[in-house]
């Protein structure tokens, strides 16, 4: 550890492996070394613009920052005998540049409001790619659903053959769930996306900084408004884990029914090979692993929201050390959502839906008896309990003909339902599947034209949504490369 | 359970008391009577205007359901062997009115949509009442701060004396922390208040309701597009449940100061008697109990909003028995949320500050020394991790006087700073408190001018906020005034 | 809160109903409220035989506290202004016996050790009765076993059709898990069971309290060591928790599974009416309601888990009131597990496992394939990978006839097998269903030979499993009865 | 993925990089790999020696195990393009080897009891790493509790001057409490202890396996009853990682405890510079930052329980790949809580202990002042909860001399103080901190006299605790160097 620029003045006594081990970030901070280098090479080009330092200095520490970002972090930054990457990095750009230049880049800055800025800026990238595959997942649902408008397959409650819905219907919920998933992840995308740099290490500084200027350059909404807050507080990262885990609890759902859908009692989805896999004993097996393991990721992610919250509880201010040792469990948490939605999204696509096997099962198992129900009520006037009574008897009973219905009738309401006039036949048109489906067209409701009409609107909202992550993502974009531009100009002073 | 309507011609057996305690939800359901009721009669109002029920059964239903608004749910509705208070309600109404009138309300209704409806408005209304409570917090912060604007005290860091600040500074960080919870909670009062009504079981109806309409004089800002989603979502709750998770976690970080500043080692702190308790035993007590409590309050949160996820994980479509284990979760996190912020709020309000000890203790453990290293920086061009270096070495030999620092400044840099103009009365000076905080007063920064420049800020935004949640408070009121106007008419007819 | 005992003298100020409500632990106090009474009787005999209390104050009060034991804590016991249900008991003893006597009965005690006496005792009695009714579940288990030791069924992996077994190892399965369920509560039991009493608020007392005599009179093992420990410790607490997290997730699983096999699609078992739940719409449905609710407890315990652990974490020693706030997760966490243990064996002792549709499904999906390869290997001495390579193909062709098989020999080992001397008679054999059983005769495996044995070692370990509660539970009634006969010579004296 | 040998006869497709990214085990299974290898040679002779395997392919084999276990698994296994580490050996011994012979290793066996086996061994050696840093660090306490006997500081509760105790006093009740965890995690070892090795897939196999042969060679207690249990069950890690974060916890209240007096209000320790940091930019500082990362450990142990819990809520049997995703958790949980506990061991054992300023501390705060209620109910007969409230009133008015209490007096009792018999010098005498220590000599109390002979107690309850966690590792790697000498007489056949 002697080699650590930050530590070796004012304590002594040399760090076991143990104490290395516990203190280092280095892992984790694999996951922001390319920011740190951004943040590096703004508050550098601010600093010049505000003459704290030199052109020469700066001409001198830009280009080393230069040759990092186009090459990337040198391996030896990661030696795990710094605490961190921002030591790290500093160490290295010392090296290279000597004292006089690289002992000034840290002037008016803290590894407190630097760490807390690259964590920021990679979940605001991350929470980006999210808001993108939740895009394209939502576009698949759309498209499956448009070409299924009028494929007919039970609907469950409590795992039981229900009422039928289509598969259009199916999808389109899950469409709105990923809608409200993806509203949650671009509102916390908004408090993010603030820049801590500036508040030092919890008081900001006594030199003239202008954190507007970095916050600009660093593609920032605008930077926040108390030093201490800045340095101290992790919601932003806390919200972010709080979205994935219900949003990945909505994958768990979907991968649930896509597990049992395919067993081979119900076989209402053949799933592509790619996401599959075999035994390593049974020769036969067709294993749906991928979608196990997206329905698995629902504990992961609430486990990574546990542990940031546990650790932040009853900490006082400002910053402390507790704080590094919640970064792991964000990046545990928020990295591998992409993959996942891309996941989905892709297994739903090559997915062979197998649309007979979904019709026959349809009118099973009682799924059309609420709308006989329903018809005693509007036919005969029969109040709704009692005719739920009259059916669920006839049920019981095995059997939904006219004579059990009678008895039923004659028990529950007190008089016979042929004397009111129905009949066999009305009782079978009660129960047909099509029709079942054809009346329920409210608003939201799985009749073929509602779903139709649905399915419009949200391809609008849809478009409206990606509108909004593209302007995003460019605005960023651009800020970033004003900021490479700038750091160019410098380097070749 | 034989007095049950929803049950008895359909199953066979009696239960057991252990069926009865699992199955009922009758305890978390006192949450949601009021908000059942004013389902009920928005539901018949509907019925009535879509002639699916005569204007003489809507009369007799009406009546009984105004007395239950206006003189509370009877008692024997909770009796536990119902099932839940929908049950319990349904069969009341059904005793009073008879049969041909309490058995019509459930038309083109389920108990999955009148659960889901309840919970959102209970839900909703008590996310405003926290919000209304999050304005009041945020207001005693900022009119404590805007009395202590010039009121110096240590900064911490690692609970270390760390750099000079106020405490008008350390109140403004968490006002702006209190704000985004505001931000995001006002941000899922949107998500939530959305209606489910009108999607029966799972698949809507066959009855043609007017959704629109039991919506809008309920109070909601609409329907919710899909009929599975409707009935099958709690992604509201979980929301609700991890912004209460992040606000209460935010709660006890200030509570965990406030506990140690009134202990007798710091004594920065004096809490009212009120929010105190002694001991059994040791008559000397004054123990800080209410923070205590409201520290630990964030286990609680955190394990409502884990026992909610975990129950949600790999349900499959649509209603599943489960999700009626969720509610005790939502209630016991959400429900003390509003009494514990204005609980934290009298505390703050009407604790002592005792600005002297703050003040004697404001530039001890070297808290100014940051400054002397960037004065070294500033006056004699050195860089900036070698001022470091210098002050630090100073400080673990135990004194920063003029001659301590040559010798460091040999060591370190090759010469010393005497003979680049360093005098003991500079020294002096750097290491003033009033010094260090005035120069910092970069925006965000705790000096004085700038703290006030944001106290202003913070106000106006204060009082945007409140505005927001009084435009919602007050539609929520006038559409529900709207539903027992017409309630009445129907009932006097 | 001016008729608090406790509070009087030393806190001045009117407390809110707000403040009352966060400090009172009333409504989880019912739970102690029994044993509270116990710890006062067995305090009180103690100081009385060590003189420190009268035997004139003794009979007084020892009458009182034998009228609560006798016909319960009163009701003003319980008034919500005292802040637990220790300060409502004394109150109440003051009262009617004046001063002079109740106010000695907190001689040499403080609320911190009575409370963690209290809490232990009813933790105590609330593991004996899961354990007691974790025997009766897996007695249920071991019967139903013993009655299909040869009933066929599939095994599944990855919720698809993998190798045969049968529903006794299905259900010896679970038995085995239940049983290290039960080890771990009866460990976890020993260490609950030791009395805090004499620890006074931390560091004990300078009376002569006797505390070997007040632990034996209550049921205790001993004493715990050391008194900070046995006033700041709540690892009891958590560990019960764990356990029953633990055990209550492997319900969830067997739930899991009742639940698909009660699907119209599978219908391997028809549950008892008496579990089951309709629909308040749809009257043809009969739901899995109780085994849905089972499920999700799996979240309410872990929640509990989550919260206990988060309250508890970094609290300095000694007391802290957090600690009051652990005690209502921990009665919602373990107070009903009893009775889900027993609605889980009442469930399966009732349900109707339809043994045909299981016989017809073993065999389905390739479940013997795994015995064919393995015949390769040990026939014709072919490499296992190589023998599942051959046969993996021949699935995926959609064959497992000789021809097919000999194609896929000849491509991945270079010979046809008929040329071995595979013929399409072997085959055959091969993949019965009840060959692949018979020959899975390993210790553990699902040979009914194996099964058989396997029982046999299971019912005896049972038997040794019940001796030990029933120890315990006798020994632990027999001291609570000399406690009362002990309290009723002194109240009669 | 077209070198797996595992997948290839039965699968289609060309697998993305984001599903071998979410399939991969790879990093998780670097923790087991060189257990994988042990497993290997066991069942390789056991398979010889049962006659299923030639003894020339054994030698083969075992030749290129043994390689692996004396130099490592080789870089290439860990290819990610591989699913799993199984599949990664296999198929390296299977190119080094040849099919004929490498494709023999997995006869009778899955990778399900594979995975298993490999699981509980590297747990197994971690729980007894635990074990024995756990009995390090109880050492310690013991060591530097023997050395202050009598050193007498404030004990709190509240964070509140409560009553004086000693650092002795204090530490032992840390050394009771890691003793429980050291008690929880042995019983949890004996649980994990058991092997799978046999199950298979989920139904044992047709091949005439010896497991109790492999259970003995691979140092096991013994092998898993049931097959399906042996491969389905993940409690044994649950279970581990349930009590690493009640330790952990544990841990984290210590830990809270030196950052607060390490701080520059209490000064109580002074930890060693290993254990602290500086800041980057407070060239002051010296942060208590190990303390403050091992105080953070709790929320990772936490998540990474909920992690393990919620993936496997609700899972059907047998093996699901979602419990591919639980290994993480466990490694991530349990690995480095050696490491943690050595730390804290470390720590507490180089600390200096500032006993003057606890001295100095140890009266204040009204510390003694129940020992002086106590002294009015034993010399005057004074009922204790009128003395409670005589002593409280006088700390109210903030003088405890004998004027101020005989005017609380005459409140409370109706009579003066003085007019029994009290003087200034016996309440002095009550107050005084020495007496208050000594008369707490009950059991557990912090009696010097009491504290010696726990210390003596607790010195014999490590012993024996040591001796039985020796007693295991010696018999495991006894076990290991019988399965090795066995395999290179094999391999020199």
């Amino acid at each position: 550890m002697t080699r650590d620029v930050v530590r070796k003045a004012r304590l002594s006594g040399k760090r076991t492996e143990d104490i290395e081990s516990l203190l280092s970030s280095m892992e984790a901070d694999r996951n922001i070394a390319s920011s740190d280098v951004l943040v590096d090479m703004a508050h550098l080009l601010m600093l010049t613009r505000q003459k704290v330092v030199s052109e020469v200095h700066a001409k001198t520490l830009m280009r080393e920052l230069l040759m990092m970002y186009e090459s990337g972090v040198p391996a030896d930054a990661y030696d795990p005998s710094f605490e961190d990457i921002h030591a790290g990095i500093e160490t290295i750009l010392t090296r290279k540049t000597g004292g006089d230049a690289g002992g000034r880049l840290h002037i008016g800055r803290s590894r407190n409001d630097e760490v807390a800025t690259c964590l920021r800026i990679r979940t605001r990238d991350t929470v980006l790619d999210q808001l993108e595959a939740l895009a394209r997942l939502r576009e698949v649902l759309l498209n499956v659903a448009s070409e299924n408008v009028t494929s007919v397959m039970p609907g469950f409650t409590h795992l039981q053959h229900a009422q039928p819905v289509t598969l259009a219907h199916h999808l389109l919920a899950y469409e709105q769930i990923f809608a409200r998933d993806f509203d949650r992840l671009i509102e916390a995308l908004f408090r993010v996306n603030y820049s801590p740099l500036g508040s030092a290490a919890l008081a900001s500084t006594g030199y003239p900084l202008d954190r507007e200027f970095t916050a600009a350059l660093l593609g920032f909404n605008g930077y926040m408004g108390n030093s201490m807050d800045a340095v101290a507080s992790r919601d932003f990262a806390e919200e972010v884990l709080a979205c994935d885990t219900m949003l990945i609890t909505h994958v768990s759902r979907f991968c649930e029914e896509l597990i049992i859908w395919s067993s081979s009692f119900v076989r209402f989805v053949t799933l592509d090979d790619r996401y599959c896999s075999t035994s390593s004993i049974m020769p036969q097996k067709k294993n749906p692993d991928v979608a196990e393991i997206l329905r698995s990721r629902s504990g992961t992610l609430l486990g990574s929201f546990v542990s940031a919250v546990t650790i932040m509880k009853g900490l006082p201010m400002a910053y402390n050390r507790d704080m590094q040792d919640l970064n792991p469990h964000l990046w545990r948490g928020i990295i591998d959502v992409r993959r996942d939605l891309d996941l989905l999204a892709g297994m739903i696509a090559t997915a062979e839906f197998n649309l007979s096997r979904m019709e026959e099962e349809a009118g099973k198992g009682g799924s059309t008896t609420t709308e006989l129900a329903d018809t005693l009520v509007r036919e005969y006037n029969i109040p709704f309990r009692t005719a739920h009574h009259i059916v669920g008897r006839a049920v019981k009973e095995g059997a939904l003909d006219l004579a059990t219905l009678d008895r039923a009738a004659e028990e529950f309401h007190g008089e016979r339902l042929s004397s009111l006039g129905l009949t066999q036949e009305k009782i079978t048109s009660a129960l047909s599947v099509t029709r079942s489906l054809s009346v329920r067209n409210l608003p939201g409701g799985p009749a073929p034209e509602m779903v139709s009409s649905s399915l419009q609107d949200r391809r609008e909202v849809l478009a409206q949504d990606r509108e909004l992550v593209l302007d995003k993502r460019t605005k960023i974009t651009e800020s970033i490369q004003e900021l490479i531009t700038q750091a160019r100009r410098i380097a070749q002073l």
